[in-house]
């Protein structure tokens, strides 16, 4: 499977419950939408140490990571900088966005307010009609704003920069446990490494299956592949429905 | 803050949007719960090399990791073994779980079965009343079922484990913006390290605030200084209400 996004949500406010994470699942959703799945979807707190840490290992991971917070004038939006002491960049102040950043608030544009034109060096501003502020994006970090309606917005910007893949995927739903199928998994998983197969059991009775098993690849010929073998070597009888 | 703890979710199906995770936010409430915040909260795929990384990662950021997921008799369950890895210690076979596999699956216990009795060396068994497997921990990682009925009652046996944390916490609603009050907030939080100050805007006029500024610390004491030295330093007027 393709996999060349990470994300990372940069919010003490997310691991101290006081918010339920948004952006996290929106980022997996919109991304499944366009065939594509995330590497590592990590929530980090406001510390740079941190965030260099898992952008480091973001990086390893995936080609392209998308960053949620982090990004504003006060003193707990640490984001730029993590992500340039990541890269291994200074951190510079970009004129195009001082500029706009005096337009936007006039008055209320303190030394603060500056902040918001720092960026990675060598950052590429990323726009999109209606909102005045870029996502800045660097080295394949793109580096949204964690307020839920803006990160919303601002990832269509960024999904747009990303490549499309493609996926099929097959569901077989079983009356049979996960000792009694695991055997026939091992088997098809170590020949065909390259087809991730997911094997998920269920204690609800009331779902009226014991383990769904689906299969997944971005060409449609090894997920076939991996169905066919799966339905000769399963206990006999135990398929209860394929989707 | 006392982060002492960090989760790790393992699942291709999360970050490929088939599930909506419900064990991260319930590991992040239930820790709230007992005064505790997580240090980092990651998502990764049922990949060895991707949880060896990110255990290490975590084992950096807390003393006790809580993961999800992953543990099961089949070809994509490799928690322990990756896990074992991250630690630097073989992976067993326990005949305590050995006998408890075979006498819970009965003529199912299969020799894919018995996976379930492989552990880190050195792993201690935390058992619960009502439930046949224990969960394994071993080093201060524990290693929960993924299944979501399975892990909410396991963490119930965990959470006894993990010493309980205190926090004060108060929230201040502010109708100024962030480049208004960065300043201020600049001044307490630099000679205040220790005591984390959140800044969350909105953009959602009918909330009626533009700031919420938050403030926490295991005591009382820190926390009232520094909203006292805020309700100086900020500008005048602009705290709407203290919680």
């Amino acid at each position: 499977m393709t996999t060349p996004v990470a994300g990372i949500i940069i919010g003490n406010e997310v691991l101290t419950a006081k918010v339920t994470d948004a952006n996290g699942p929106l980022l997996v959703k919109r991304l499944r939408d366009r065939g594509l799945a995330l590497a590592l979807l990590a929530t980090v707190p406001d510390d740079v140490d941190a965030i260099v840490e898992t952008v480091q290992l973001a990086r390893r991971r995936a080609r392209n990571i998308v960053t949620s917070g982090g990004i504003g004038p006060t003193h707990d939006d640490v984001t730029v900088r993590a992500v340039a002491l990541a890269l291994g960049r200074r951190v510079v102040r970009l004129p195009e966005i001082e500029a706009k950043v005096k337009e936007h608030y006039g008055k209320r544009a303190t030394p603060q307010a500056m902040r918001l034109a720092d960026a990675p060096e060598g950052a590429e501003l990323v726009y999109q009609d209606g909102i005045w502020y870029p996502v800045l994006a660097c080295d394949g970090v793109f580096m949204l704003p964690g307020v839920p309606d803006l990160f919303r917005i601002q990832l269509e910007t960024v999904l747009g920069r990303l490549p499309r893949g493609t996926l099929t995927t097959a569901a077989m739903y079983l009356s049979a446990t996960e000792p009694e199928i695991a055997r026939a998994l091992d088997e098809v998983a170590l020949s065909m490494p390259h087809v991730p197969i997911g094997s998920y059991p269920t204690f609800d009775a009331s779902l009226g299956y014991k383990v769904k098993v689906t299969v997944e690849h971005p060409e449609p010929g090894p997920v076939r592949e991996v169905v066919a073998r799966l339905e000769k070597l399963l206990p006999a009888g135990c398929i209860l429905r394929l989707e």
